[in-house]
């Protein structure tokens, strides 16, 4: 494991030469924590809307919800001291997948500190990693790709409040990891990371921005009111983080 | 219908004398849009663990989903050219809705638009409003209070890019209300209306400061590594707007 900070790496700008990817996928497992979901999916919500405006008879955006069963998934983490919880249903199993995804987004939450709970969702992105375009996890969910191996080599970063456990989860598939501690989101090739929580919609709008252009993330980040981070290096919470050390 | 720009009065400073409210509900209908809803429940299920800590043995927060069924409820509008979909389940029907609730939070989206989808919650707000403590609207969710006939007399706001069709959808019941056009969110004594959707975590967290300390909307925002706006007058997408028009 190798720590690097601050995120001083140019973000790359090579636009995608291929068509734009429209067929995501959202990992679900109990314990998911509801904005590193729903941020991301409100702004592929609102892309879907965007797109069939300007191509009504194409088939549009897709996105699948996936998890180990089709049973409704949880909110509240398995060991969560939490009253309250609100159950979404999977569009599909992690076995009954779309066959093509060029996309899957991966959360985080109180689920990924339970081994078994995101297991499932470990084996999925192990088998199906070498078939996507892009993967982009999401505060503690860079924790799955990790322990399936995809991490060595590659940099990544994480919620700042619970680096020192991230960094010690995923060294078990992916020792060789190199975490970028001061990043609102890290851009790799194929593996996109963001920090915590709503740092998620940064990076899920950034995305947007380089498939299908700035214009379009703007309109959607406009639509949400949402004044969004456009610097990954701009990490207001690594501030708070080391300041409160 | 009045409206007034800006936002110039001052915040309410009155602390909360009684003990702080602990019965959520969030409201739901086809075509909520999802951060409307999720925003502010990721709050809420930070504030649910940080109660839990402080009082394990109380009985701690609750956040009732409520729909007009209890059949799962989803993103995608009556109307939306939407290709994705999320769905949730609510706990409750209106009709069986906990007899005692303390908040209720009531989004907006598309489904706003069509008056048969929202009507049920318009009813459900008439009928329990003189019960409740406070109510929060999010975006175009501010046409439910409006429509019920709650709004006369009263200030409020809502989501910029929709200003107009909110204003005229609400006349029928609040002809009277007070709009202010610049706000991200507006305190009314028992109403808080939020301007677009990610503003909704701006009033929450507000809210949350304002009930149980700003220290733990602090720390539920550091969590969230959130850079919520704390001045309610503070509306960049008014600019936007104003700008674009």
């Amino acid at each position: 494991m190798t720590t690097q900070a601050p995120n001083t790496d140019a973000t790359p700008a090579t636009p995608e030469a291929a068509a734009p990817p429209t067929r995501f996928a959202m990992v679900l497992f109990n314990g998911f924590q509801a904005l590193d979901v729903f941020g991301p999916i409100d702004t592929l919500n609102l892309l879907s809307r965007i797109l069939s405006r300007r191509s009504p008879s194409s088939p549009g955006l897709s996105l699948a919800l996936l998890a180990a069963t089709l049973d409704p998934v949880t909110t509240a983490a398995p060991d969560a001291q939490q009253t309250t919880e609100q159950k979404v249903l999977p569009t599909h199993t992690f076995a009954t997948a779309p066959a093509a995804l060029d996309v899957v987004l991966i959360p985080g939450g109180q689920g990924t500190r339970t081994r078994a709970t995101i297991q499932p969702a470990v084996d999925f992105i192990r088998r199906r990693f070498p078939d996507v375009r892009l993967v982009l996890t999401i505060c503690t969910g860079v924790v799955v790709v990790a322990r399936a191996g995809l991490l060595n080599g590659e940099r990544a970063t994480t919620n700042k409040s619970k680096f020192g456990w991230v960094v010690e989860a995923a060294s078990e598939g992916s020792p060789d990891a190199v975490w970028v501690e001061r990043a609102r989101w890290v851009e790799g090739d194929k593996i996109w990371s963001a920090s915590g929580v709503s740092a998620g919609m940064d990076a899920m709008l950034e995305m947007v921005a380089k498939l299908y252009g700035r214009d379009v993330a703007e309109e959607i980040a406009t639509t949400q009111e949402y004044a969004r981070h456009t610097d990954s290096t701009d990490d207001p919470f690594w501030e708070v983080h080391h300041a409160n050390k």
